[in-house]
């Protein structure tokens, strides 16, 4: 390790949580960072007192966005001008499928590993625009895309697994392909133009540390014009004194979901900051490197780890999930079920310390 | 006034905004009270320290949540299951456009003093599906409606003017009604079954007070399985196991506009606190009253007020709207423009102040 390397217990002192905690779920939820407390409350004692008003206030929640989008966008790789900012992973998910002129018989593609949040749109343009879902395994979706595939629409990481889509081999299918980064972006390094995909909907509250109802999507600049602007409002439009013109706001900002709150966006800035201090790369590699040594020593152990990638999830069966976790929270380890796979998950950040993962090796599995 | 009757001073002193500024523009963002802020200190204090995750945090989130519908229930004189947590006015008015099951030749009827949040999405409804959108003065759409007329869409209280919509008038035309109540709830006594609509779409961070991303949609209950659900995610499904079912969450819980977020809500109820404290029907009377009588002092100056109802707005004529408001900043009193109509217009709350509204008229207009 170099002398100036991070370190790795300073960084996780950042985060309250970890002082009463073996805190292990960011894939639901990820930990809040003292200094995005800080913003908060910096910024509501801001509008209690000045008022949410007049030209400074507009100006301050505006530039606020404005950064906020170029924080997206870098960790992206892409330009600023294709970030929207959205509520969720499932906002950018419905903006794309509600987006895309959709007819009977089109088809979209998708797996066998996909959260409600990428379903439940799927789910209803079926149900709306009479168009076929089709289901594959994930290790098999490219070799199954057909001439009626419309749209590709899959998990970057898989929720369930930690399994990492093959995103080239999407990339030469020849439909457009939108990803579902919840478990991706903030957790392991994304390039959206190495991915080769065309939509990339993300979570602020999971990796990135961020605040609930925050997140991002990419949509790459040549498609912008194919997708309506499903969800409008005076901010999609490039002229609010002409709402039934329709033309659309400069970029990915026409697809930003609601006003962009100044509490928002000033508590995301300051996890991004706390995130990217050390720098990224040494937090995706961080993570991705304890998660890999715990799942070796669940197999170790003996559990049956569930096929993964390189990624932050860690998933194992067990015969009862629910009763495991709860088990595993009395020991004071936060871990999730998932139910219908037979798996209980753990989420690994670069904030989680090695000696809490060899607990958990300890605490998993049958005694 | 009686013994007990509620203490305008002490009622405005809760609102920190009007220690230094004569705000008068509730009508974009109301001002925050202390309590609010207090809310959202509490809430951060506790995400960030406790963590956001295991049952005792989701349980209180959901709380929280079930507490505010029933809130926003009891202003909207409603069933809490009628009533869906949104981001936004918009959001309820996209909610109900792109949950009809629209075909070409359908027609929305509108009004020609709507807001972008509306027109919006009315004009992506007619490039979706090809619908029209007919436009009619505000004061006739009642007469208007024919038999083409699959929706009317409107505002309870114009944004432009104050005027207030003849309810009573739409309910008996035979096609549903959605208004939006962007400038109604909260600042006038509402009573959605009395009003006879269908939906209703509301904003939280104007006459609730409540954060930016707060809002509310009222769905009549033999309305909710009209509409599908547009913008589906986890909490919309009645079995988030079986998402390509799409079986509906129950009640208007279905049409929630994402995750539920502790911040927002925990912040909007804190708000709701503060202005039903005094009583709402004390809330509403004396801010149609103070907002009549400034219309009375400018009409009376020689300013020409625009036609308004029993409305919380106020707006005059000035052949520079723009200058004048800026004009008006610089005296010290908040209020917009309205530059397609040529009106300045001010937003009258119970927290206003005779005298403010007293100087306000002796600043206003031509010196």
């Amino acid at each position: 390790m170099q002398a100036n390397a991070p370190d790795p217990a300073s960084f996780r002192a950042q985060f309250p949580v970890f002082e009463h905690t073996s805190y292990l779920n960011a894939g639901t939820e990820g930990p809040v960072p003292r200094r995005a407390a800080d913003a908060v409350h910096r910024q509501i004692d801001l509008e209690v007192a000045q008022g949410r008003c007049g030209r400074g206030y507009s100006e301050r929640v505006m530039e606020l966005a404005g950064r906020l989008r170029t924080g997206y966008a870098g960790l992206l790789g892409c330009e600023p001008a294709e970030v929207a900012l959205t509520g969720s992973t499932t906002d950018g998910v419905n903006t794309v499928i509600a987006g895309l002129e959709l007819h009977p018989g089109d088809e979209i593609l998708t797996t066998d590993e996909e959260h409600p949040g990428l379903l439940a749109p799927l789910a209803h343009a079926k149900r709306r625009h009479g168009i076929n879902v089709r289901i594959v395994p994930f290790a098999e979706i490219a070799e199954s895309v057909s001439s009626a595939t419309r749209l590709i629409a899959c998990s970057h990481v898989s929720w369930v697994s930690g399994r990492v889509i093959d995103a080239g081999a999407l990339a030469g299918c020849g439909a457009p392909v939108l990803l579902d980064a919840a478990q991706a972006l903030g957790a392991i390094a994304v390039d959206v133009r190495a991915l080769g995909c065309d939509f990339y909907a993300a979570s602020g509250q999971k990796w990135l540390c961020g605040p609930e109802g925050s997140g991002c999507l990419y949509v790459r600049q040549d498609r912008l014009d194919e997708l309506l602007v499903p969800w409008p409002g005076y901010g999609s439009l490039a002229d609010p004194s002409q709402p039934l013109e329709m033309v659309p706001a400069a970029g990915a900002a026409r697809f930003d979901h609601g006003f962009p709150a100044g509490l928002r966006s000033s508590s995301a800035l300051a996890s991004l900051e706390v995130l990217g201090e050390p720098g990224w790369d040494w937090v995706h590699e961080r993570a991705s490197s304890l998660a890999a040594s715990l799942a070796d020593g669940l197999s170790e152990r003996g559990l049956e780890v569930g096929p993964r990638g390189r990624s932050t999830l860690v998933s194992w069966k067990a015969s009862e999930p629910q009763i495991e976790v709860q088990r595993l929270a009395e020991a004071g380890f936060v871990v999730r079920s998932i139910p219908a796979f037979g798996f209980v998950r753990a989420s690994v950040g670069a904030w989680s310390a090695e000696a809490e993962l060899q607990a958990l090796v300890a605490a998993a599995g049958p005694g």
